[in-house]
C-alpha cells in the first residue's frame, strides 16, 4: 500500500514548518508520495483555501490523501477531522476547508485523537501529519477517531434572480491572473455587468483583442471576469464579494 | 515504464491549478514521478519561460517529460505540441516556450489533438497534462497527433560586432539574486561597459569585495553584471533588453 | 538503496537553476525521491537558513539527504561539505548552515572535493547536487572528500540573566504569520516585555480574542510573541535581534 499524500497549507516553505510536516508524514509513511498542491494559500484564509481544495480534490486517483492545514483555531476547542469522500481521504481541521468534500453524499468524517504532547500551536506536524501517514499506509479510517456528526461546511453562496429576468452573483475568488471568478454559470449567451461595465460571455480569451475585457466559462464553469493578457482585478479594483449581474440575452 | 514529468508553469500554486494538472498526470500515469521546476514564472512570460526551460531541459535523465504550460494563447487557434529531442520529450503550447529542444537536430513535434470536451481557458489541464501522462506511460509521440512542421521557435538575440572592436548585446534576462544575464560570452578577459558604468570580467562573485560590481561568466556560459551580494539590476536599474558593450582586452 | 533528498535552497525557482540541481540529483541518483523543502529562504540570508535546517533536518527517516544552498561565498577558498549526522546526511557550503547537524555529538563532516570543470558561480549544481546523489545512491561519506576538522558552526544566541530576576533575550526570526520566535524558554509562567508592551504567556493563541497579543510557546519549543490571526511582528514593528525581557511569575 503506497499513497499519493497532497499537500495544501498557508505556511509558505521558508519557515520550514512544512519540512517538518513532511518530514513527520514520511517517517510515518516511508512509501507515500508526497505531492505539493500549495503554501501559498493567503495566511489563515480558510475560504480561499475551501475553493481551492474543491477545485483539486477529486481530480486526484482514488486513494489519495489530501493534507489540508490552513487553520487559525489551532489549539481552539475546534475539531481535527479526517474525511472518506468518493474514494478519496481529506486530513484538515474543523473549519470548513474540507466542505468541498464533506457535502458529497456518503461522505464519512471522524474526529482525530489529539495526543497529549501535541504542541498546542502546530497540529499541522502533531496531529495530521500523523493521521494522514496513517491513511497513505492503508489504516482504516474509523481506527483514527470517533465519528463526527456535524462538520461545519460551507456552500459557496448562490446567485440569486433579481427583478427584469436578470441573475445577481458575486466575486467568489480573484486568480493569479487577475481573473475575477464568479459564482455564476452561463446556460446560454448573455452579457455580464459589474460597476459601470459590461461585457459579453465569450468561449475564451482569445476571443477579443489583447487588453480588452470579457466574460467567460472558465475551467470550472463558472463565469469568471477577465482582461486578455492582463489583469481584470487591478484594471477594475475587483475583490472577492463584488456583486456581478447576469443578463441572458432575450 | 516510469518516467520523471517535470512541471513549469506561471500559474502560480495558491488557486489549485496545478493541483488539478498534477492529478491528471497522476491519474493517467500512476507511477510518474512529478519533479516541480516552477510555478512562478511571470505571467504569460513566455520568453522568460524559453530561458528557463533552455537551462534545464537536459539536465534531466533521458525519457524525462517536461510539462511546459506558460500559454497566453489559449483558446486561440495556436497549435498545442509534444517534442522529442535529445531524448527527453517536451510538451506545450506551439508559442516558442520549447524552443531549446525543437532548434536542436533531429528534433520531432507532434501537434497535439485537443478533446471536444477541453476547456477552452486551460489546456493545461485537458490537453497537455494527458498528453505529458501517455509519453510517462511510454506511449509513442506519434501516436498523440500529426506532425507539426514549422513549429515556432525564439533564439536568444545574438551580440553584434560594433566599431573599434567592441561587441554590443544585451540583457536577456534578470535572476532572482539580481544578476542581470547577457547574451554575451567571455573566450577572453575584458571590460563590460552598461551605461556609464565598465567592470572587468572575473572568475567568480568573490573576487571582488562585498557591495562591488563585476561581471562574471555564469553557469550557463554568459557574461553576467551583478554585485557581490547584492542586486545589479536595483543598484543599476537594469531590465531585459538594456544595451550591454564588451571590449576584449588589447 | 533509494533514499530521500530534500532540498532547502534561496534561489526561488522561476530561473530553472533548481531545476538544473535536480535534473543533476536525478541523474546520478535515478531511484532518489526529491522532496522540497523550502527555495524561498531570503537571498544569501545563511542565518535564516540555520534556523530552518534546525527545524525540519531530524524530523526525516534516517538516511535521508539534506541538500542545503544558500551560499553567498560561493566560488571563494569556503569548504563544501557533507556531514554525517544523527543517521541523516546533509549537503552544503561550510557557513554555517549546517551547524544544527554538526554541533550534535559523534558528527562527521568531509570537505568535498571541487570538480576542476565545476561552475565557480553554481556549486549548487556542480558540486553539491553531485555529492547529494552520491550519498542518496549509498556511497560512504568518507569517499567524497576527506575530513573536515573545524567546520563553521553558529549557535543562536543564549538568553542572559539580568537584574531583578529578569531574564533578557532576542528575536531570532520572524515567520510567515508575523510570529516573532525568541531565544526564551518558559519553564513556568509569566510575562514578556518588548518596548513597551507586555504579556502573559498563554497555552495556545485561542487562548485570546482574535486581534489580541500574547506570548506563547511555539512548535520548537521557545517562545513567541503572536497576534491571534494577525502579524505581530507588523503590528509591533518587530525584526531580528530586537531585545525581548521574560519575567517568571513570582
Amino acid at each position: 500500500m503506497s499513497r499519493i499524500v497532497t499537500f495544501t497549507t498557508d505556511f509558505g516553505t521558508a519557515d520550514g514548518y512544512v519540512g517538518e510536516i513532511k518530514g513527520v508524514v514520511l517517517t510515518h509513511a516511508p512509501d507515500a508520495t508526497i505531492v505539493d498542491v500549495t503554501h501559498d494559500i493567503p495566511p489563515q484564509d480558510v475560504d480561499y483555501a475551501r475553493l481551492t481544495v474543491s477545485r483539486f480534490w477529486r481530480r486526484f486517483p482514488p486513494g489519495t490523501v489530501h493534507l489540508v492545514v490552513v487553520d487559525p483555531g489551532v489549539g481552539s476547542p475546534r475539531a481535527a477531522l479526517a474525511v472518506a469522500s468518493d474514494d478519496r481521504f481529506l486530513v484538515g481541521p474543523d473549519n470548513g476547508v474540507l466542505s468541498a468534500a464533506l457535502l458529497i453524499p456518503n461522505a464519512r468524517a471522524v474526529t482525530l485523537r489529539v495526543p497529549d504532547d501535541a504542541s498546542a500551536t502546530f497540529h499541522g506536524r502533531d496531529v495530521f501529519a500523523p493521521a494522514a501517514a496513517a491513511l497513505a499506509r492503508g489504516e482504516q479510517i474509523t481506527a483514527l477517531g470517533s465519528p463526527a456528526d456535524t462538520p461545519i461546511t460551507y456552500r459557496t453562496p448562490e446567485p440569486v434572480a433579481r427583478d427584469g429576468g436578470v441573475i445577481e452573483g458575486e466575486v467568489i475568488a480573484i486568480d493569479r491572473f487577475g481573473n475575477a471568478i464568479t459564482n455564476l454559470s452561463a446556460e446560454q449567451a448573455g452579457v455580464v455587468m459589474v460597476g459601470h461595465r459590461s461585457m459579453r460571455v465569450r468561449r475564451t480569451y482569445a476571443d477579443v483583442a489583447v487588453g480588452e475585457a470579457l466574460a467567460v466559462v472558465g475551467s470550472g464553469g463558472a463565469i469568471e471576469i477577465s482582461i486578455r493578457n492582463d489583469s481584470a482585478a487591478k484594471a477594475f479594483h475587483l475583490s472577492r464579494g463584488d456583486k456581478v449581474i447576469l443578463r441572458a440575452d432575450s
